[in-house]
């Protein structure tokens, strides 16, 4: 089928591609010229063809709906607007009544799968009414994997997006877990090889995962990663996720330790331990380290004998 | 080739059955006569028949001491001992020793893989010299798993338990990634069917795994797991994770979380929340839940209007 | 001076209590006739005098806005509306240009002190301006401890209520601490008197505190909290200011471990712990325990053997 | 009383100092022989006078065994050995047990103060036979503040440290719980000073606390702690109170929280979160931060543009 395709990134731009792939005809549209098939949004929509027309929409949250809103003045009565991007759930249902004013149906679609999403297929997880899910199907089966899995209409507006944020959260705490382990194998020096041991958990053992496939493949690359600052960004839907779980009173200490981990790797200094530093100091007089002196200068309080019992 | 199997429980039973499948054979000694092969441990060593003799120890953490003592007794130079439980990686080196004043060779032996190893193979992390797992090398191959994963030689004695225990932390870890998620997904309510929604994630996701696939089968049982109880145990290796941790001063905050969500999974009143619920009812007057009452039954403090604010 | 105060529940018929003993004139409304001093808010503020009036408003953070709207109405000019609630910080500038509109200046005031703020003095923590502040100074100086401390003019509206909430988020962790470590105590029996340790260390120690008073006030009334369910409440506060924590990147894993503690507390059967024992069962057939069964029952999965290694 | 001081450092000195202040006779030994009052360990026991002699030995954990060593072989029966230092308590029982066949009696008292403790009192908490108490109670009445708190007899050897190990582990907590507060004060900015607001906290508050006088004073030396680094020492007590947690599978989520950002603050590159990167960089051809880069450089994963979704 033919289908408008807004946002030509990484993951955008694939996504065209394994489409054109699977015999769709996609008239992509971006900011950029370079990458755009169109010169304008409502170029991209009249080039799409006959009606109903389909337009996915695969830009940053932040621009979503400037995006959809252009699209809702020149899109019309059972025209599908998908938003693929990682939106928050919330919007969803808003932003479909908005639309359905229009006559436009809406729905939202959770994403998964990296750059690896053009050859292996992408996990959707889709949001919304069951005809304007129907209309859509055939790019839905384009993008997924083959085989049984990696597609689920998941219920009404929000589903997708909110499976696609839970799933997210997930991610972060399996990323944690395998990183945590890799570290302590790192630090105690009991394997040889911290390569080879995850390697070789990559079968039979319980804790397969493509995770850990990739987290070889980082370790191939560089062994100790000594290249990698220690330093890990997050892209909201973790924060949804816990904000989601306080909302309903669901405890995830796990998800949440992984967020607050990357939060700290950010910090140069962090604030909190000042105030830990600040407070031993006063009760201890314990030696603190002077944030001038860089990393290897300890400076003693006065009077303090390091070599005496500390934290009394 | 010939090996002993002492134990065999689920797990010694399995694998004695694989090893015999691949076309070893196998003498089995357990403390159960219908499941024996053998009147003794003695009369097991005999029936290995000519040395160098392996015996692989598939028992207890608190058994295997009394297991290998005995057979110290009856194996000699040259023979092997392969502790493949999940003991715990700080009394191999000490137990290698002991065995190597009589010239028995010890290696230690993480096992994954569960039920299903008998089937698929399973993930072997073992410790100990060079020549010793050369000779046992032919049983190592023939548990592990098809392909090129599932066995390392992570070190020297210890590192193979050590490696298995790590490998039990993240496990711990990845698990309470998805039973948070689970939970978060059925609390909220915006998927039609967390069942399905986790069925998806099984191709093209980022989270596809193994245990994803083994929940997904849960899940396919019994829907929303009503026929369960909320209460998990440990086994000792998640605690053993974390104290090496503490040792080396690496954080494990998401390994910690997943263990302690256990340990209070099994409390039916939590000790701790009794001290938070006095103190509210010290300086707030908060109602407090009676423990006597049951679930429903909250008491008002005196003078108590439950609509005003608290924690104040 | 004179001064309306609305909700007369624990906390509003006490402060009324401590405001007359200063010498105010203190008018109070309640729902609940038997604690009212007047008919409606409407005979309330007209009791109170000439203006500028200043009303305080001490009812649940859900009936706040109400509460505000009907007093609008009556107030004019030069009033004075101070929200004394756990309300929730960001709604106060809305709250504030609403009543701006109409002359009516507003005040947000966290309040800290429970049932002995009464007899001790409450801590305030004000959000608003400057001139509004100064207006109700004569309430503020009598609602507070005597001497240097108990009051911040925090800052703009909002900024008591968040310094409150954040107040509160520090609270939680505190509880959690002494409730930790008091369940380790129990736990371990080596101190012959939980009791009289935690009792001990309320002067000298570097952990010395009103909350460690109150556990040992605790303690004192029921020594091993025995009438006690371990179920712990949590008003809002401490969601709230994790919620502020993860949009400001500020890792705080005390306060929000302390919140995920209560949430847990507040659950007779963990689902996220049905899922982890599902998935153990599924690769381990570990024993499980069947809800129906009771917290003694457990039950062998087919072919187990309890004494074998488990988590392989 | 007569008593012999080993350690003469910051807390050993000062407590001595109150010792002599309140009448006693300190004969005092350190290596450093500016502090010494003794030539050795012998001179200083000959110069305490007659039997039975009371020896305080104030040293770190790990000097403590040689110092009793030695002590033992110049004391004799009746005598009494004080382990005042943070030391670990499963040390005391088999201490004790040694110096009993020699006669020598042994007490492990922990003790708390810090540099307060001079003009305050220590919080003693002390583990030992009653008899022997008895014999240095004149000692622990010295230091101990005055007033009915500040001194506990444990129970049996090893509950005074015992005692002390979790009296510092909740310390940990309640520091970190003070300390995420402050910096989501000061990240947030919605408060005009945070610290006019912790000051505010002092009286009339729920969390007023010496450990938020303590903090109050850094903030008033130095508001911002700008002249600190983030960073935290962590001394043996809360990894102990975490195991032992673990042990009795009682839940610390709170307490090893504190614990792990302590630890966390000392990494100049956390190494878990070079494998958070790598996997992210795996999965999304994520921007990544080259360690050799500095903070402000982000590079760009090829083909990334950095504005497109994340984590898909």
């Amino acid at each position: 089928m033919q289908v408008g395709l807004v946002g030509l990134g990484k993951m955008g731009g694939n996504m065209g591609e394994r489409l054109r792939e699977a015999g769709h005809t996609v008239v992509g549209y971006d900011t950029d010229p370079e990458l755009s098939d169109s010169e304008s949004l409502t170029a991209m929509v009249e080039q799409i063809g006959t009606p109903p027309r389909v337009v996915w929409v695969m830009v940053p949250d932040t621009a979503v709906d400037t995006v959809i809103d252009e699209l809702a003045g020149v899109l019309g009565e059972g025209d599908v607007i998908i938003d693929g991007g990682n939106s928050r759930w919330i919007h969803d249902a808003p932003r479909a009544r908005r639309l359905a004013e229009r006559g436009i149906e809406y729905l939202d679609c959770g994403v998964s799968g990296g750059v690896w999403g053009i050859t292996q297929g992408y996990a959707l997880m889709v949001g919304g009414d069951e005809g304007t899910v129907a209309k859509a199907q055939p790019i839905f089966d384009s993008l997924k994997p083959a085989g049984e899995f990696g597609f689920v209409h998941a219920g009404e507006h929000g589903a997708g997006h909110f499976a696609k944020m839970v799933h997210n959260g997930i991610e972060y705490a399996i990323m944690q877990a395998y990183a945590e382990g890799w570290e302590l194998l790192e630090a105690a020096g009991h394997v040889r090889s911290v390569r080879e041991t995850f390697n070789s958990w990559r079968e039979g053992s319980v804790i397969k995962s493509w995770l850990l496939d990739l987290a070889v493949n980082a370790l191939n690359e560089d062994e100790h990663l000594d290249r990698l600052a220690g330093y890990a960004e997050d892209s909201g839907e973790g924060r949804w996720t816990v904000e989601a779980a306080l909302d309903l009173a669901v405890p995830v200490p796990a998800i949440s330790s992984a967020l607050f981990a990357r939060f700290a790797s950010r910090q140069d200094q962090a604030p909190a331990m000042k105030m830990i530093a600040a407070m031993r100091n006063q009760f201890g007089g314990h030696t603190v380290r002077d944030v001038a002196a860089g990393p290897e200068h300890v400076e003693a309080a006065p009077g303090e004998e390091p070599a005496h019992p500390a934290e009394q």
